[in-house]
């Protein structure tokens, strides 16, 4: 088990682009959940997969149990599961001691803009680059289980 | 991805026992599912631990995705679901060609015995012994998803 501490912003503009040290695209589906869990397929750039448990979040803090699966199990899954129901290309933008994360959504959420940044600790310090917004953590709304199911009203 | 064809029975006496060939205590709980899909975590003996994703049955064929992973993560997963769900003593037993689990529930459960044997194909003979009562196979109340929610009405 790890111990995933994130926080999640709106993005305001396109600067962070000038930063991105690596490309990926992400297909993702919901396997539904107990409550206060969520289970997670994911597979990138069609060539790696994993089987994500995550729990509620409590504060910035969730614990995530990931396990490395064959692409073509998830592949199945996925189809077994009503398809994919999320598609974003991932962007890591490295800052300081700092790794952002900026996904692009496509499909029903195409035009939504989510940065995340993962944490070593909830107190650490953040410098918020301008291209950040509004923060967003622990809003459902942009929870990707929940973008999966329905877009974003943004 | 494995394929599994199962049949299930209800169990008229304790015959079995005189060829039990391996016991082991089973732990387990459901983390919910998507439609037609459920997601077990499951504990042998304290020592194993493995999550499975499965598919809907369709005839007596279910797809199946098994994982082995820590048990102290099957342990954490198993606590922020709510608790172990379901806990039974399987007995395996060998006769001819076959391997029939003979599953002794406990707790709410407790008094139920279910006899699954594994196939080869769907239309593979099976030569019942005496001790194999009624067929369940693909009667809901039997599922063991189920059972983990509500004791059957047997």
């Amino acid at each position: 088990m790890a111990q995933e501490i994130e926080r999640k912003f709106l993005v305001r503009h396109e600067g962070w682009r000038e930063n991105v040290s690596r490309l990926s695209h992400i297909v993702q589906a919901y396997l539904g959940a107990a409550p206060g869990l969520s289970i997670r397929l994911r597979i990138r750039d069609s060539q790696t997969a994993f089987l994500t448990v995550k729990s509620a979040e409590k504060g910035l803090s969730r614990s995530e149990f990931e396990y490395p699966i064959p692409v073509s199990d998830a592949e199945a899954m996925i189809a077994l599961s009503g398809g994919p129901r999320l598609q974003k290309t991932r962007h890591d933008v490295v800052l300081g001691d700092l790794k952002w994360e900026v996904d692009v959504f496509e499909g029903v959420n195409a035009g939504l803009v989510l940065a995340e940044v993962e944490l070593p600790s909830e107190t650490h310090a953040v410098s918020l680059p301008d291209w950040i917004g509004e923060e967003v953590t622990g809003d459902p709304r942009f929870y990707n289980e929940h973008l999966a199911q329905k877009p974003a009203d943004t």
